[in-house]
């Protein structure tokens, strides 16, 4: 578990979309932050407060928490003083980028010679088990999607808050980098070994009180050539009560995938349906999830009500609408 | 690649069971293998020349093969003594059990102080690509099966040997570790990073001629719970063109799952049609293998003929009746 409270490290973010990770924190996780730190040429804020390191030490942080990715999701030679800085000052690192906090030399001396922690959240740090496929007690919802990067992390975050709201039992299950480092724990899915995926979502949302609901962050798509086998070890480690279908209409082709279509809503709540089934008989679809944020106002209204009337299962965008209808479509 | 021929090593298996490898070598690629190494208590035999390490050398042996695979899969500390031997006069060691050859101290030792490769193949020695789903030309055939260890493997090797018998083109691509070993390549699939599983396959089955055939050997089901996320990485980065369904008639239950029951062959042939339409459109199922090894002869041909009339596919053990048929239902 990573500590908190963060403080989280913007660098020199290029634009707002580079500083993903720390908007997911800023979002839904506000609590968690002290502040901000901004270098030379950052054209990202989180409206937070700017701080220094000894500010920030000062108003209780215990980690930063790399927000940022530049392009590829390396670390940034310009950023090392700062982190190196930091551990100095009895901060531990958390990062969820593709070359790893430990593979550069000088933070590893300086984790070597501060006692603190780094923290690569891209990287399994647990040894999970095969799945057993047993029965878990406890309710559990999950995302899927039609594609990769439609809305699965913001629909189960969403759902969260709002069953929080009413004082339900309720816990998001993160599945990847961006949602670990928002709330501090889960699993990085995509960078488990194959034979222990299913293992590993299984550990992830054990038994539980019969009113109790993990919203399970989902992965990939079952119709993504890369990612399938990702998102179906989700499904059969998971073992959902609920799925929420999530989509994004204005997408032309599958992510990364030029050559293939993106499948329809109806393909999905079959295929999905068929897939859960065989852990859960009871399986059902709550309702449709769909990010028009490629829409204007008035265009996704009316693709809402198309899909709501077609699919005849409640369709919101959570982020225009809440996640309100969602939560009252789980039985 | 390991470097052949091989002695194969049965250490003190306690049955022929345990010599799962060495049987695998036996029966598919015996031109790679110059003799077995038993010790005092073995009860398996592959009908090999009885061999010492000095006579297997003498002989052109180059790898000793661990063939042979106690109860849960570890190195016995008996074995060690004569594998580092083994290394002292000049052979490489090559394993697929779970723990490793290189975690052994005394082998490690033995691998620096000769320059003897240890190739632990379970773990995977190449950085295998994100899969793109790019159309690739060449054939490929997939076998599916409703359960795990139903002979999805002996179905692929049985095919190969019938289509290189009929001087067609066609390569065995081994997914696991009896595989690797019985034919010196291939990816240790379950062992493979999520994210790139199915990028590991495609990078296994790359372009090839238009009439030469991959049969690939399958892994799991995508009934299993516990491993389905590997079988559809298989589907969706072996790209098949056409599929093998395959079956074990007696099992009771999902392996290690007492609680699921196993799929009939039309829910197998809807669901892996299905998934591998996704890459492949003309996707088509070739025929069904059964292994019938635990029903009598008359009861066999009594099954056979029945799935045969009842799925209009032909149906063969190709144990009992070779892979002939299957190989005359490709396209």
């Amino acid at each position: 578990m990573i500590q908190s409270p963060y403080l989280l490290f913007l660098g020199d973010a290029p634009d707002p979309l580079a500083a993903k990770v720390a908007q997911g924190i800023r979002d839904w996780r506000p609590d968690l932050a002290v502040g901000q730190y901004r270098m030379e040429g950052c054209n990202a804020d989180m409206d937070l407060l700017d701080m220094t390191l000894d500010e920030a030490i000062e108003a209780g942080a215990k980690t930063l928490v790399v927000g940022v990715a530049n392009r590829g999701g390396m670390i940034s030679p310009s950023w090392l003083h700062v982190l190196e800085s930091a551990m100095h000052k009895g901060l531990d690192i958390a990062s969820g980028l593709h070359n790893l906090l430990r593979d550069e030399p000088t933070l590893m001396a300086a984790s070597m010679a501060t006692g603190q922690a780094l923290h690569d959240v891209r990287v399994p740090d647990v040894k999970y088990p095969i799945a057993n496929g047993r029965r878990r007690t406890g309710k559990r919802c999950l995302a899927v999607g039609t594609d990769c990067s439609v809305g699965k992390m913001y629909t189960g975050l969403a759902m969260e808050r709002e069953m929080l709201e009413r004082e339900m039992k309720a816990t998001f299950r993160p599945t990847g980098q961006t949602g670990i480092l928002i709330t501090g724990g889960g699993i990085p899915l995509d960078a488990v070994v194959a034979d222990f995926m299913a293992g590993a979502v299984e550990w992830l949302t054990p038994d539980n009180d019969p009113d109790h609901w993990d919203l399970i962050e989902g992965q990939g798509s079952l119709f993504h050539a890369s990612y399938s086998g990702v998102t179906l070890a989700l499904i059969h480690g998971g073992q959902p009560d609920a799925l929420v279908l999530c989509h994004e209409p204005t997408r032309k082709h599958m992510r990364g995938l030029p050559d293939y279509a993106l499948p329809s809503l109806e393909d999905l709540r079959d295929l999905a349906l068929t897939m859960a089934r065989i852990v859960n008989p009871d399986v059902y679809v709550a309702g449709i999830s769909v990010n028009t944020h490629g829409l204007d106002e008035d265009a996704a209204e009316e693709y809402l009500a198309e899909v709501e009337a077609r699919m005849g299962l409640p369709t919101v965008d959570p982020f225009r609408d809440g996640a309100g209808r969602l939560v009252d479509a789980l039985k």
